[in-house]
């Protein structure tokens, strides 16, 4: 493109942050700060972005191309043991996803689906034999494969799905096969194009009987990429965005392959052509073998966090440049990041991205904990793929909309391509969708709670109910995130005379957060107990209620994360400013629900007014440290991408 | 692409709607029935769709192309007098370019420049002879024109333009000249390819003395499309969507032409070499020449309702042919309308989509009245560029969140471009920036308020303001957007005990809409007069409070022009049906403000408590209808364009 104006009149300035950037940034990386910048330090930068106008067929090449070149680097083998004597390095993968992540995303989602699910499925559901025999050819980038579930018929109902994987006894093969034209695997990343092998789920019959969803090895391409006999191949093409990752489908007509091909860690047939589980109960094997969904989820949340940092430090950067409209004092125009309304925009947006920063480190940390080899029990894993669809959820509904709003805020210039802003948003828009549509996702983690609830109430009849409610103040019902006897403490001085504490008070707001948990969770629990659970309606109608427990209780562990951050922090003036963010981001949340703090008498209306003026202040008192905010945030300014910072 | 699933198992349905479609659909037409299925039936629908996948140079080239095929058909030349003796008729210029946004809305953006922004200027902003000499080759295609306002250092704020226009005595020639690199034109449709001629906004310079903006007609390409001497053209290349639109930046140096090619209704320099206008105060003449942009406002805010409703119509017939998850009773699995977290999702909306839609009309008749010839007043034509401004930011916000939400409720299939959600989305994301930035224009509405205001209660000292206010209970002050006693009759009832009234009772959300608007008016009036004009930062933390302003004036309109248009319904089940969905729209507005209505003693907690059970039973009542609601935003079914509809 030809350019008209000079670029260097621009500057996204320096990589190099500002002391209290780089304060801001250590903190904010907490446990990962060191293999953070190791893997930052090592990713071959020269193609991280692509350029925006490529075809499809471009871009899956240039993608295709920069996976091998990531391979090469070590990032296919990430995290993956090289030999029976290694234990497996669950950081190293997720630290790989989150840097890859402040690139060009369909080259994150495309290793995702190559070196985190299809490597993933391979280790996590197959043998020995399966991992010695596919691993190095996979994480070389020798193997290409998909990770075939989803179905048209079924995508959130994985127990749905209508593919059969049928033992061959005469000839000691399974058969798998697409049964209706809903079996068809749909939206698969790599099924398109470059994709020689799957790994199927279907459900398993051997001699008539059923065993459930398993997964099963399925070649689909020969040498010249050509489908092989029984598996057809259709291209998804264009999408709205991820066009570098090659979406297909795939039917299978009756196709045979040997028995060792199965997955068959959790269970399968054995050589006396007997089925064989280390786990029995059927419903158990089940989430067990689900229970690997878990680590993508993790990596999902992650990267939609780094997509919206990275929105947020180019229209940050941007509102320090841009100026509109001259006012008094200022003939040349006010700096966009000077007007209270863009402030309001973008200041809270990047709160919460330092909230969500925190709870994802200790997300990570949970799931290094339990897949890399860490004492752990059924119910810590159970927590940890709770935490896991909650915080995906949570991440990829905070990077839709603030990408967006980074665009707009940015006006003309942010619709450019190359200012990047429109392709981040196109890319990051599915984020919502795949790895667990959001809804489905916040559902699961009521569940959980309804469940911790149930366990630890038991089954009290109503009135029993009500009293144990009320010896519930103090909230022992509720899991911490972190080890935080601070919380139970603000919680526990908060209760006496909330109104009396300042807006600012972390422990008023620690308590609110606690309350909106509570309160929707017992009164729920209440309604559930209600519900004729054989009645769909009577379940249905509870699912706002249920929707608003889940975001509740996300709140209550991002501001939580958010304390325990603080709390990790040294550096004087950045904790100072963190506890500024960390009110801001508090105040907004306790903001967008205030109608249900006031009718449930949690607030006083004279409180409930002064909010808005409190925010305004809060943003006013940060603007002067926005640049070192978004310096925290960890993105390089080399890699922003945007023409109009001339990066 | 290969399809692998037989399409007809799903299928769009036949385009004729049903009686209670009709029905809704008629009455949401209002005035424009007639003229609007006219022109549904005019416009060449072969190739109202444009394909995904389409690079740049093939998207510009099909939809200069389809805009050749629909001049032809007579769109190009809609709205403009054929000659002096026949009136303009801007309704047809208003419903041509709403039936065009049901198609690609590259071609309709490109339509807009070209028969609405470039023919418009010379149409409104010259004499007779650049009507007569220019206007039949471009409403013919063959002329093609920029519309060159917006600068790189100045978009909302086109007062600070920096191009210049300066009158050359010896030559009787204007120079064009771009000062400064900020003065360069950016984001101008047909500058990148097609156009030859640019209508160029600048200021004008007579003898040293600056006339302020004006606008001038230059050729920018010769015949080959090479640009002409000192004219620099670049090529945005690409967007975030709208890729049918060539886009591109423009720099003059000093760029000669004649005399009469300034647009000089409004002003210019006469033959004797001296500056003439008919308008004497340069500030009232900025606005007039400014006010021409009035119908491009009206024409996008009805462009992003339409688009809304084409996203709307496709989610809510996906979701009644969807299912997922079997349930007691339903072993086949769930309709996804069928879950009450999913009317949420879409029923609102559907519901604002009427609101919108009725609002639009009463724009566009006040547009067709003022532009049509009709007697009014300055203040009239005021009122109508606020409400063009104040419906425009609203439309186009609800475009944006309805079809992203509309995109993420078809879940993975919604991502697919070939089921068109994703394309409308990118496609509508700039309608928030363009016209007008949404901010800004909603800033102008209250400014317009307060003028009003100011204007009722005049130069009141404080005490005054506070006696004042007490009475304006009755809402003097508040402009009615239609006739409607039946307003005023509501909110007196509703006044004297709100809370008595049922939550559904229409009186009961007028009193509660006025309320809003009323006081947080009054407010920000006061607050107004304690702020220091001089001292930005004293008015610029009234930033937030303006915004509310305009938004509950909006919701005001829109809810009025709702009762409005149920009042004009004749069909006894379509009114019933309008009657809940007014409810639905009322109640969800209340409802997301319902914090500032408790804050504001407006609302007990027992009754904010209510609205969500309210808003659920609405749901669930306007469910059995939610299809007959669809085809009453009258998008014809083949006129879809999503595979999984087989539309």
């Amino acid at each position: 493109m030809t350019q008209l104006i000079d670029r260097d009149l621009t500057d996204a300035g320096p990589d190099e942050p500002s002391s209290l950037g780089a304060a801001l940034s250590r903190t904010l990386d907490g446990q990962f700060a060191d293999r953070r910048a190791a893997a930052k330090a090592s990713v071959p930068s020269e193609n991280l972005l692509r350029e925006p106008g490529q075809s499809v067929e471009e871009a899956r090449e240039w993608v295709l191309n920069r996976l091998v070149e990531l391979s090469g680097a070590g990032f296919g083998a990430a995290g993956i043991p090289r030999d029976a004597d290694e234990d497996p390095d669950p950081a190293a993968a997720v630290v790989a996803f989150e840097v890859l992540s402040y690139g060009d995303l369909s080259t994150v989602i495309k290793s995702g689906v190559q070196f985190g699910l299809f490597a993933g499925a391979v280790a996590n559901l197959g043998t020995r034999w399966h991992q010695d025999t596919f691993l190095p050819d996979i994480t070389s980038m020798k193997l290409l494969g998909c990770y075939a579930m989803t179905e048209l018929g079924h995508g959130s109902d994985v127990s749905g799905l209508e593919t059969t994987i049928t033992y061959v006894p005469e000839s000691d093969e399974y058969e798998v096969h697409s049964e209706t034209p809903e079996a068809t695997k749909a939206y698969i990343g790599n099924a398109a194009r470059d994709g020689a092998m799957a790994v199927v789920f279907g459900q398993l019959l051997v001699r008539g009987k059923h065993h459930g969803v398993h997964a099963v090895l399925v070649p689909i391409r020969d040498e010249t990429g050509a489908a092989l006999p029984g598996v057809t191949i259709a291209d998804h093409g264009v999408k709205g965005g991820l066009l570098g990752v090659d979406n297909g489908m795939l039917r299978f007509d009756r196709v045979r392959v040997p028995r060792r091909m199965l997955l068959d860690r959790y269970g399968g047939v054995d050589a006396s052509g007997q089925y064989r589980s280390p786990i029995e109960n059927a419903n158990r094997r089940f989430f067990t073998m689900l229970g690997t969904l878990v680590r993508g989820r993790v990596c999902i949340a992650g990267g939609a966090g780094i997509a919206a940092r990275s929105a947020l430090s180019i229209a940050t950067r941007y509102a320090l440049k841009r100026r509109q409209f001259a006012a008094p004092g200022r003939p040349d125009g006010v700096l966009l990041l000077d007007y209270l309304t863009h402030q309001r925009r973008l200041l809270p947006a990047i709160a919460r991205a330092y909230a969500l920063g925190f709870a994802q480190n200790e997300l990570a940390a949970s799931l290094v904990h339990i897949q890399g080899g860490g004492e752990h029990t059924e119910r810590d894993q159970r927590r940890l793929e709770t935490m896991a669809a909650g915080l995906k959820a949570t991440a990829t509904r905070f990077a839709n909309d603030t990408i967006q709003e980074c665009r707009e805020a940015c006006g003309g210039a942010g619709y450019m391509a190359e200012n990047r802003l429109v392709g981040l948003r196109a890319d990051a828009d599915v984020f919502a969708t795949f790895e667990g549509d959001n809804t489905v996702l916040l559902q699961l983690v009521t569940k959980a709670l309804l469940t911790d609830y149930r366990q630890v109430w038991g089954d009290l009849d109503r009135v029993g109910m009500v009293q144990a409610s009320a010896r519930m103040v103090g909230g022992t019902v509720l899991e911490r995130t972190a080890a935080n006897l601070l919380v139970d403490r603000l919680v526990a001085t908060a209760r006496r005379q909330p109104e009396e504490l300042a807006l600012v008070d972390r422990a008023w707001h620690a308590y609110l957060f606690e309350e909106r948990e509570r309160h929707s969770l017992e009164s729920l629990a209440r309604r559930m107990r209600r519900a004729d659970s054989r009645d769909f309606e009577s379940v249905n109608r509870l699912g706002d209620h249920m929707l608003f427990v889940a975001r509740a209780h996300l709140e209550r562990v991002l501001l939580e994360a958010f304390i325990a951050g603080i709390e990790s922090c040294t550096d004087p003036k950045a904790r100072e400013v963190l506890e500024r963010l960390c009110s801001l981001f508090a105040l907004s949340s306790i903001d967008a629900d205030r109608g249900w703090f006031a009718e449930h008498n949690r607030i006083s209306a004279g409180r409930s007014k002064a909010l808005g003026a409190q925010l305004n202040k809060l943003c006013a008192e940060l603007r002067p440290d926005a640049l070192a905010l978004v310096e925290g945030l960890g993105v390089p300014a080399s890699w922003l991408g945007a023409e109009f910072l001339g990066s």
